[in-house]
C-alpha cells in the first residue's frame, strides 16, 4: 500500500529534488506539492521531465488548512518561514522539513540519519541537518565517538555549490557574477553554527568552544566539501579504521583512502569522508562531501522520511552517482 | 531471473553510464567488466559511489575468447576499434554497440528506439545511434514522416556539452581551455552525417542531398542540442501536433510548446522535440535535446537491450532528470 | 589633452567594461559614472579592482540637467530606455549608444566601426550594433561585398554567453540554473533581426528576405559565435580571400583558417571570422567570434569614441586577448 | 630604449600570460619565445589574438647555447626542470623564474615584490613565488610584521582554479572529471609549503611549527583564494589597519572590509587581502586572492622585471581585472 506524500515548497530546489526522489520511490506517492513561486502551474510546466505519472498535479497555493489526506509532508521553506508555515498541520501528519526552523527544536528530531537511525524511527516530527552540518557531522562524528579527536577548537573550512544558496537568492548568484568566482561569506555568524556545535557536543560529551565555521561558494551548480581541521594525537590510519567500523553495514557513508571530491557524490543520497592526521603534530584533518540537494536536502530527508515511515531505510535512495 | 550482462569499454564515460544504468536495472546483472585504462582495479577504486553489489567487481582486460556466461553484451569502444574487437564474440551474446563501427552495418540494427521499436526487437545485433543523430533524427521523424519538411537541403547546427567528445580526448578537452569557450569543429565532414542521411531518406524516401552538418562544443559536462533548419510549408502548431501523434504513448519523447533546453534531459534517457515554423517563409526548425551520456548513448543501448530482451521498454530507465 | 568622458549604465556589464576600457585609454579621462543600482557608492565599491585614479569617483544618478562638462558620454542603459534617458543630452557632448534605441535611428551612425570606419568618423551621436550583429556583419561583410554570398534566404544561428542576456536579467539566469545548460530562445522574432537585415542590404543591395536568426544562451560568461548558412556559389578559398582583402589593414579583424572559438576574444576589441563553402552544394559557412562585452559592446564603442574624437582608431584598445 | 626580453615555456599557462603582459609593457620588446609543445610554430598559431606586431615570431626550441641577445628572461618551465635549463643561460642576461626550482636557491632573490621590493631592485636573478605562497604571504606579512598573529601554528585552506595545475596536467584535468567538481589533494605534503615556512619566519623572526596547508581544486580556469586560521590576540580593525599601513603607497595590493572574491582579480595584478579577528577566542581569519596566473606568476614575473631592470613598478601592470 502507498504512503501519501505531499511537498511544501516545491519551487525551490531542494522541493524538486524531493519530488525527483519521491518519483522514484517504491513506496511513496506524491498527492500534493505546494509552492509560492509556481502555484496554479502543472507539475510538467515546472519539471519537463517528470514522468507521465505525475505530470498533471497542480501546484497549489500553501495552505495548511486545506491538505489531503497525506502521510508524510516534506517541507522544504527558506529559513525563518517553516516554524510558522508548519505550526498548523494536523498532528497525524508526520512531517520532515528540510528547512532550518526545527534544528533542535522541542519535539523535533535531529535528523542525523547516517549517524542515529535509532533516535529518528518511531518520531513523526524530524528536523532534517543543513547540508554544512550535514557533511561535517558525518565526518566528525566516528572522530568524536572515538575520542580521537578534541571536540574543541575545530576549524571547519567548507565551501558548497551555488544551488545551496538556494532559488530565491537573486540577484547575487547570477551565473556571470558566480562563474569563475570563488566567494567567502558570513565569516563567524555562519547561520549552521549552532546545530554543528551541538553535535560536537552530543557526540563527544564535552565542549565545542572555540568552534570557527568559514563557508564559501563554489562555482558548481551542487556539492558540499567540508575540510576541518582539529587537535588529536592519532594517525591516518587509526581515524580510517574508527570511521569504518563506526559507519560498517550503514548504506550511505563511504569511507576512502584518498581525499573525496565533490562529483563523487553528485544526484545521490550518499556521503564520503576521509581523513588525514599527524600525530606529531596533534592534528587532525576530517573531510566530508555530500550532494548539498541530496544528503544535505532531500535525499536525507527521505531517508528520514523511511525510518519514521518504518521502511527500508536505503527504499527509493539507491540511485547511483552521476559521473560524469 | 536476472539477465547476465557485461561492459566493454566501462573505463569511458558511456560504459561508465552504461554501468550506473545497469546498477539500477531490475532484471539485468552485471558480471563482467572490461576496460583499457582501468584492467586490474575494482569497480568501487574507478566509481566510488558504485553500489556495494558490485564494489567488488574487478575489471578485466578485454578477452573475447574468454567471456563468462553472457546474455548481453554493452560495448562502448571508439569508433574504428569494434568492429575488430566484437568479431569474435559468440554468436549467442546478444550485443549493443554504442560505439560507431556498426551503424548501418550488416546484420546489425540501426538502435533508433523511440522511433522503430518494432525493428530493434527480436534482433540479436543492434548499433546504437551517434548523440547528434539520436537528437537529430528523434525531432525530425515525425516532420519526415508526415512530410511536412522536404529531406532535402536540411541543415543541422549541432551542440554538445564535453563528455560527448569522449574521455580519451586528450589534451584538446582540458578544463582550462575548454571553459567558457565555445568551439566549432569538423565543418563539412563530422562523421555522424552519413547515418543521419540514410536515416532521413529512410524515414522520408526521398533524397537527403545537400544535408548540412556543423557540431560545436559547448562548455558543458552533458548534453546535446540540435537545431535543425529545413523547408517546408507547415505552421508551428502542425508541427507540434505531428509529433505529439508520432509518439504518442511513447515512453521518452517529450513534445514541448517552448524550446528544449539541454538541463532538462540531463542524467535520463528522456529526448525532448520542439518546432516553430514559418509558413510563408517555407521554413521549419525543428530542435532536439538528449543527455549526450542518455539518450545519445547509454540509456538508449539499456532501452535497445531491453527491446531485444522482451523487457518492458523502459525497465531501469525511468529516473526523473537531475536538475539543477 | 585628456578628452572628458562619462558613462551612464555603469551598474550594467556593458557599462563596467567600458569603465575598464576607459581606465586603460591613453586620452580618455573618467569623470563621471551614473547608475540605477549603484548610485552613491564610489567606483571602488562597486569594481574593487578599479585603478585608485578612479577610485573615489562616486556613481550618481542619472540626470542629463546636471551633467558635468563632457566631450563623449557612453550609454548603456537597457533596449527601450536610452532615447528618452538620451533626448536631453547636451547638443555638444558627443554620444556613443551601446543600447538598442538608436540603431538605424535618424541621426545616428550606425557604429559597425570595422566595416565602414569612414561613415562613423566626424558623426556626434552613434550607435553601436548589438552583439549578434556585431558578429554576423563582420563575418559577411566581405561576402556580401564580393556578391560571394546571396543575400537572401540567410541562416544565423547564433549562440551567446549569458552576460549577454544583462545584469539586469534577474531570475531566470541564475547560477544554478543556467550552469551546464544550453538554451535556445527567442525563435523568429529576435530583437536583433531588423539591424542585421538592414545591414545586409545595404551591404549587398540586394534583400535580405527570408532571414533567420535563433540565439542560444550557452553557459559561459562571455562570447558570442555565430554559425551563418547561406547560398552561394563559392569555395573556402574565395572566401577566405575576400575577407583578407576586406580587412587588410584593419586593426581588429582576423580571417582564420580554422573555425574560430569564443575564447580567442575574450576580454579584447577583436572579431575573428572564418569559412567554409562548397561548391558543388551552393553552400557558404560563415563565422563570427567576438566577446560580447568587448567587440560586441564597450569595445566597439571606445573604437566609435575614438572615430568621433579623431584619435588613432586603436587608442585604448591593444589589450590582448586573456587566455585561457 | 627597449629592453629585450625573451620567454622560455610559452607553450604553458604562465608562458603565455607573460607574452600577453609584455606585449603591451611600455619597455619590454619580446624578441625570443621558447616552448617545448609549440616550437616551430609563430606565435599567431598559437595565440591567435596575438597583436601583429609579434604575429610572426616563430618560437623555438629552448637551447642556452643560441640564444639572440636579450636583457631579461622569463621563465616558465614545470618545477624540477627549470634549474638544469637554466643553468647555462649568460650571466649577463636577467632571469626571472616563474618555475619553483630557485625559491630560496642560492644566488637568488625570492620575488615577493610587495612585500620587499627593495629585496629584489638591483638582483639579476629572481624565483617568483608560487601561486598559493603569493596569496598566502601578502595576507600574512602584516600580521606578521605587526606581531599580530603567531607564526607558529597557521592553518592554510587554498583553493585554485584548474590552470594552477598547469598545462601539462594531462588526463587528470580533463573538463568533464574537473567541470562540477571540488578536489582536496596533496595533504600534508605539498610543494609549496617550504617557501611559505620559510617566509613566514623571515617575516616574523619566530617558528613558523605546524604549518598546515591544504590545497583544493576548483572548477575555474584562474584564481586562488587562501583562507587562513591563526592565532592571535586581536581584532578585525586592528588587523585591517595594520594592512592598509603596511601596504600603504604600494600599488598591486587591495585591503578590504568584506571577504575578497577570486573574480575580483582576474587577469590583473593585483591581490586582495582581508581579515576577521575575535579577541575572546584568540584567534585570527586572513584571507587573500590573487589570480594564479597575474600576481601568481606571470604579472608578478613582470613586476619583479621591473624591480629588476629600474623601471616604474607597475609598468605594463595596469590592466584592470576583466569583470564580469
Amino acid at each position: 500500500m502507498s504512503i501519501r506524500v505531499g511537498i511544501v515548497g516545491i519551487s525551490g530546489f531542494g522541493g524538486g529534488e524531493a519530488m525527483r526522489l519521491i518519483a522514484g520511490h517504491p513506496s511513496f506517492e506524491l498527492v500534493y506539492a505546494a509552492g509560492e513561486g509556481s502555484a496554479g502551474s502543472r507539475l510538467a510546466d515546472r519539471f519537463p521531465g517528470v514522468p507521465a505519472k505525475l505530470a498533471g498535479l497542480v501546484i497549489e497555493r500553501w495552505n495548511p488548512a486545506s491538505l489531503p489526506k497525506l502521510d508524510v509532508l516534506f517541507a522544504s521553506l527558506p529559513t525563518g518561514t517553516s516554524a510558522e508555515a508548519l505550526a498548523r498541520v494536523p498532528k497525524d501528519v508526520k512531517i520532515v522539513d528540510i528547512g532550518g526552523d526545527h534544528r533542535y527544536a522541542e519535539g523535533w528530531a535531529y535528523g542525523l540519519a547516517d549517524v542515529w537511525p535509532d533516535h529518528i524511527a518511531g518520531r513523526s516530527r524530524v528536523a532534517n541537518p543543513g547540508c554544512f552540518p550535514a557533511a561535517t557531522l558525518t565526518a566528525l562524528a566516528p572522530l568524536l565517538a572515538g575520542k580521537l579527536i578534541e571536540p574543541g577548537g575545530i576549524v571547519i573550512d567548507a565551501k558548497t555549490g551555488i544551488s545551496g544558496a538556494g532559488r530565491g537568492g537573486g540577484g547575487g548568484f547570477g551565473y556571470a557574477e558566480s562563474n569563475e568566482n570563488l566567494v567567502p561569506y558570513g565569516l563567524l555568524k555562519h547561520v549552521h553554527m549552532p546545530e554543528i556545535a551541538t553535535t560536537i557536543e552530543r557526540l563527544s560529551d564535552g565542549s565545542a568552544a572555540g568552534l570557527v565555521f568559514t563557508p564559501h561558494l563554489v562555482p558548481m551548480t551542487r556539492g558540499v566539501l567540508v575540510t576541518i581541521y582539529g587537535r588529536g594525537r592519532t594517525t591516518t590510519g587509526e581515524c580510517l579504521d574508527a570511521a569504518r567500523r563506526f559507519y560498517a553495514g550503514r548504506p550511505f557513508v563511504r569511507v576512502t583512502d584518498t581525499p573525496p571530491q565533490t562529483k563523487w557524490a553528485t544526484g545521490s543520497n550518499l556521503a564520503f569522508v576521509s581523513y588525514a592526521a599527524d600525530l606529531e603534530r596533534n592534528l587532525v584533518i576530517a573531510m566530508g562531501v555530500v550532494d548539498n540537494l541530496g544528503k544535505g536536502a532531500a535525499g536525507q530527508a527521505v531517508q528520514n522520511a523511511n525510518l519514521i515511515c518504518d521502511l527500508p531505510e536505503a527504499a527509493g535512495l539507491d540511485g547511483v552517482p552521476v559521473w560524469p
